[in-house]
């Protein structure tokens, strides 16, 4: 006999949607402060009444519940309120990588079908030559911090511009009825490009973003207090909020009633202020931003006083990590990816953790980490078999979690090869050790990830061999310093064509860089001739020999 | 134009079952130590085994889903496995209130439906003179820690009896495949008495508990380390696991991976071993097992070391909290219910909190605290308008939260009652400050509670009322050291009968007791003759006056 639990007829069943992530705040952290840079400081409880009032701006443009509101903006509390206001009016929020070059930016706006487009002045050139008459973006919002007027932007387009959005604030009510719906909606849309062919496009459901932001919560609050998160934090993202949501972060701040800060772009003296000002204690980045944060400060002789800072994006060196640390930055890593929300792994301190030396805690923090709670992570071989976590066999990374996409937006097939067999394949190859630490060894994909952006080798090759010199060429990723990879193309000339430079070649990649074609960090750092490229038995390009050949060691 | 996110075929949805709590220790705590009092020691890799053990002994019984388990134990790892295993295999555990009166034990087996029984040798006699032929009950299971045979306990029915727990484990395959299912089946039941009538069943699903666990970790790990909980703790509970889950502290600690030690029944001696030699790190209890630790370390010298103690299921005395602050346990308070899974606030330290007094400090960790995340807390008047939180407009707390028991089990009228106005009502009177901190003033409901259990004033008054020598009486509550609260029995003799003592009507109260119908802390401790009882305007006793007549203050 089963027996029936019934629910009262007026029980709360709860939906985890994003409103949701609100309750503490509202009742705990009313005066507590969010502030944009140097120029705008509000209360949580300002900031609640500005999100519903640009739901009623919102809602003046009689849009459909799903449709797309893409942002491009620098990270500001603009960026903030929408995080909040427009998922949880139940539009989609598509936030725009505005590092891919133009070509792909306005690829992404086509394919996502925004029907909103907030854009911040100083990006509008991205979007100047859009055809808006062939394009779902129907109305436009100005984002604006120095005062450059929106007149005559959009030429022909100029009736689409709805305003600026500060003056659209100050003339909506502040009062708004965020209704209940179903958790399973989907809140977020971005693109992740790199791999070959067009940008692809994750997406999240307001249930995933409430359990990403929890798991966040526990996870690094769970961190012994050195190293992790506590009430009385204040936050600073140093990802880009195009990023993944930065981290997620905004929401976890949000819900725990942090004080927040949002830096607009990152110039290294004015992030620097704010980390001192504000009392900045926790952020995160890609290494490259850490490095122009070291630089920055030791040019003026400021030291971090123990911000924790977890570094994404691309492998933190034993020597970043060394020097962040001897400037009293406590820095570990975190891993993830787009298709993750993104966090999958952290490096895991415990307050009963062995004494180890320098040298031992320093490679902990450059490690991947162990996988987080409620992520079930497994490495498997080519059969889809899972290998024991001995520190030896090594197979792909394979995840579930609650909070993975759950495949690429109108893109059946490579959603269908990313959830091949049931557990999302990172395309990372990985060992575990039996306490659960992964180490990535190597990348099934063949990408370059530069200063925390993806570059497609393939899309590189492609234009590289248009000039009329090249017989054949590949494009590796090799180990920086300051960008952790930059692309070195290995180029085989035509017979009579050795008079080519660098020079001639790379003039071909600035060409596509101008024309919108590959972002600029997609032109190589370097160039080297060579009579032939090592091949595999069935005559594919060996990048991993080459990488052996070029450099002293693969950059992951 | 709305879009279509669509699925990969194969996209893995992950439901919130109780099984995904274990993914990452299942990955990173294998060597973690499970610790039984000193009976047992295992590591975590055993007791994913035994719980898989657990599942193919309770599989045998061939069982539907849905049915009722009841567990009868001590803290013990045998708890532990059947929190897991039992919801895991789809089945339903009630954990029995041992401390009940037998007949209300009884109740709330019959009530529920359960099919086996899971009972420790030294509650036998609660259960001794069950009229299984009549019950729901098919299956004994027998927990044991001293040797007592189960051989004859049963009676007729002990064909009913299944065997001993260590000896089924020991002949089960400790492999099982735990399937996933739909996140809203229910994982656990119980019951909690107290008000008026029979005791009333609650009821949790596994999202709930993945939901409430997630927070927990959440809420306690973003407390300062000094407060809060970290990887690398040692947990150990001193509130009973068939209280409300123990707080959900299991499940929080399993899924954190952290070290743990069940203490058996609470004998102040063997406990403060166990915190000693196991270095505990954090627990939870009621004030008066606080008060019996406190005693008993004082007798031996024995210091807790920051020991982290979360005081909830009666009000913490500043009196109390200072005892034990001097004795370096780092106490405070948490505020949940049966209804409520429990946790609902919790003392809000921040790492920024500005200067206090001792006082000050002390105060603060005796109130009832601020909603943790995820908590929509509101203070209602009569007519369900939510009150501003100005620390002096009062009304019922009444909630919102992912893991509210929808309703009481086959009880749709109290069901009703509980979700009037679709908010869950607490009966318990407050009013909020400015930053969140809620101070409950008052009961609505007319219960004492005494050393964390529920005793009905109208109960004990229905029982010495009985007495023939009784015109009137009233059972209330007085705030009492030891147990938090102690029920006064407020009594008008007969005329003519005024040579009845204290003692001729205790015995009637006690005669109660032997028979099965009210627990043994149902005995007032007190007894008061008066001359009249204090009325209200409408007639009915007038308790608030009776407790500034006969008491200094009212216990909350």
């Amino acid at each position: 006999m089963s027996n029936h639990y019934d629910s009262a007829p007026s029980a709360y069943s709860y939906p985890l949607i994003i409103k949701q992530l609100l309750n503490r705040a509202k009742t705990v952290s009313t005066e507590q402060e969010i502030i944009y840079a140097d120029k705008l400081r509000m209360t949580y409880a300002d900031f609640f009444k500005r999100i519903a009032k640009l739901a009623n701006v919102l809602e003046s443009l009689n849009l459909d519940k799903g449709d797309v509101i893409a942002v491009m903006d620098w990270d500001s509390h603009r960026y903030l309120e929408s995080y909040f206001a427009v998922p949880m009016s139940q539009y989609v929020i598509q936030t725009v990588n505005v590092r891919l070059s133009p070509d792909k930016v306005l690829y992404t706006l086509n394919h996502a079908k925004s029907k909103v487009l907030m854009v911040n002045s100083e990006f509008a050139p991205l979007v100047a030559n859009y055809q808006f008459e062939n394009s779902s973006i129907e109305h436009i919002i100005w984002l604006d911090d120095n005062g450059t007027s929106v007149e005559g932007v959009f030429g022909v387009n100029q009736a689409r511009v709805l305003g600026e959005y500060e003056s659209l604030l100050a003339a909506a009510s502040d009062q708004f009825e965020f209704q209940d719906f179903d958790e399973n909606t989907i809140a977020s849309t971005f693109y992740t490009s790199g791999t070959t062919g067009d940008p692809k496009g994750v997406f999240f459901s307001h249930r995933q973003l409430v359990l990403h932001t929890l798991t966040e919560a526990a996870s690094l609050g769970t961190l012994p207090d050195k190293q992790g998160v506590s009430l009385g934090d204040v936050y600073m993202p140093l990802t880009p909020m195009f990023h993944v949501h930065a981290w997620g972060f905004p929401f976890t701040a949000t819900m725990m009633g942090l004080k927040q800060v949002y830096p607009g772009r990152y110039a290294p003296d004015s992030l620097l202020d704010l980390i001192k000002n504000e009392k900045v204690s926790i952020t995160h980045c890609v290494p490259t931003i850490l490095q122009m944060l070291l630089q920055a400060a030791q040019a003026r002789g400021q030291k971090f006083d123990g911000l924790r800072m977890i570094i994404g994006g691309s492998r933190l060196t034993e020597g970043l990590a060394k020097a962040a640390l001897a400037e009293d930055i406590e820095v570990y890593t975190g891993y993830g990816m787009s298709e993750t929300a993104p966090l999958i792994s952290l490096t895991a301190f415990s307050k009963t953790d062995p004494e180890m030396t320098e040298e031992e805690d320093i490679s902990r923090r450059c490690m991947t980490g162990k996988p987080v709670m409620m992520v079930d992570a497994e490495i498997w071989n080519d059969s889809q078999d899972s290998l024991p976590h001995n520190g030896k066999e090594t197979g792909e990374l394979v995840l579930r979690a609650p909070w993975l996409t759950q495949s690429y937006f109108k893109n059946d097939d490579a959603g269908r090869e990313l959830w091949a067999g049931g557990y999302m394949h990172t395309q990372d190859i990985a060992y575990m050790e039996a306490d659960g630490t992964i180490k990535i060894t190597d990348r099934l994909k063949d990408v370059i990830k530069s200063g925390g952006e993806w570059i497609s080798s393939l899309e590189i090759e492609t234009i590289l061999s248009l000039h009329p010199s090249v017989d054949d060429v590949a494009v590796i990723g090799i180990r920086d310093a300051q960008w952790g990879e930059r692309p070195l193309a290995a180029i085989v000339l035509k017979p009579g064509c050795q008079d080519t430079t660098a020079d001639d070649i790379k003039a071909i990649a600035e060409q596509a860089v101008s024309r919108g074609m590959i972002p600029k960090y997609g032109v190589p750092s370097q160039f080297k001739f060579v009579d032939s490229l090592p091949k595999t038995s069935v005559g594919k390009h060996d990048k991993k020999v080459m990488c052996e050949l070029y450099a002293d060691q693969k950059g992951i």
